[in-house]
């Protein structure tokens, strides 16, 4: 049997996205990110910048309000936050996509949304700092943040999303079935070495 | 360039040991694992149970004095631990073994200490709790704790050892190259995968 679906999780700068569409396009799969962003923005009614902006990262707007929550004032009703919304709204559409067959998914914590399946193959992509700096200037150019603070950034605020919806900690090898540094070993031989096991398993 | 040393860590009844084990042979690379507790045990003076135990696990009682040691008492001395030593010893053995060339090295926080080298390749091994028990008593048999709870201890004694000494969390996948959930990869594939890195890094 080979895996129907395989999600890609990644660091900032990893390269995890390339490689997850490349996997893709070797397997005939489907490759869901930008599409994913686009259907969740149908469903919800959200732009697609702000589905792509708080559907994984913790914004310090919202999660500051959050931490806030326990207080209730008069007249002011307590509720699921946006944030929440856009949360069950994106499990929703990864669970349905995951229904339609072979894919591969990037981020979104659809390794957790996805976790009892026995079809899926989770991977996780990452690198060591100085490789997805030099990697994320090549890229996206330079900014005024250094590039070790706009990596410092997405961690901490992908971190805290994840720990949040999943009660996991990010990044840990346990999550996933196969994790590499895509800088050690290449993003050639990730590529082949996902594919090789997506058909083998 | 071929990777000379590779540090294999492993979650108990991972099959982690199996594994690092069966890469040596093809590698024919020397295989430190009862070696290296030898060896410490001979620099230190301890027994090979005692290194076996302490090298790599807290052990409650060392812990709890740990967590007093900033506490005083008039005319008692202050200094390293027996667990300090060993970890110092066993530091220096790990750095020593990695001078002499081609290894493969079990455990013992040897990814950490060595993480410097550049000729080195570190893995960590892992694999669901199910399968893990499964295997624990097929390889050890049945005692009077459950294998669930032998292995939550095991894991909790070995992260918390970890943690002290490395200032890192254990289990990580940014720790490593590469980790494997050998349960559902498998074990032959695991050996093949380590080995074509290895050799091709």
């Amino acid at each position: 049997m080979s895996k129907n679906i395989i999600t890609i999780s990644r660091e900032f700068g990893s390269g995890g996205r390339t490689i997850a569409k490349e996997v893709a396009k070797k397997l005939g799969y489907a490759y869901y990110d930008k599409e994913l962003v686009k259907q969740i923005s149908m469903e919800t009614g959200f732009s697609e910048g702000f589905v792509e902006e708080n559907g994984e990262y913790a914004s310090a707007k919202n999660w500051l309000a959050a931490a806030f929550s326990h207080l209730s004032f008069p007249g002011v009703m307590a509720g699921p936050s946006m944030d929440d919304f856009l949360w069950a709204m994106q499990r929703k559409v990864i669970l349905d996509l995951a229904e339609k067959g072979k894919c591969v998914i990037v981020g979104r914590c659809a390794d957790f949304i996805l976790k009892d399946r026995t079809d899926c193959f989770h991977v996780f992509i990452h690198a060591d700092p100085k490789a997805r700096a030099e990697r994320i200037v090549r890229r996206y150019g330079t900014s005024e943040q250094s590039p070790e603070k706009r990596l410092d950034d997405k961690d901490r605020r992908r971190r805290l999303y994840y720990k949040h919806y999943t009660e996991r900690e990010w990044g840990m090898a346990q999550n996933y079935h196969l994790s590499l540094n895509s800088g050690e070993i290449g993003q050639e031989r990730c590529v082949e070495m996902i594919v090789q096991l997506a058909q083998a398993l």
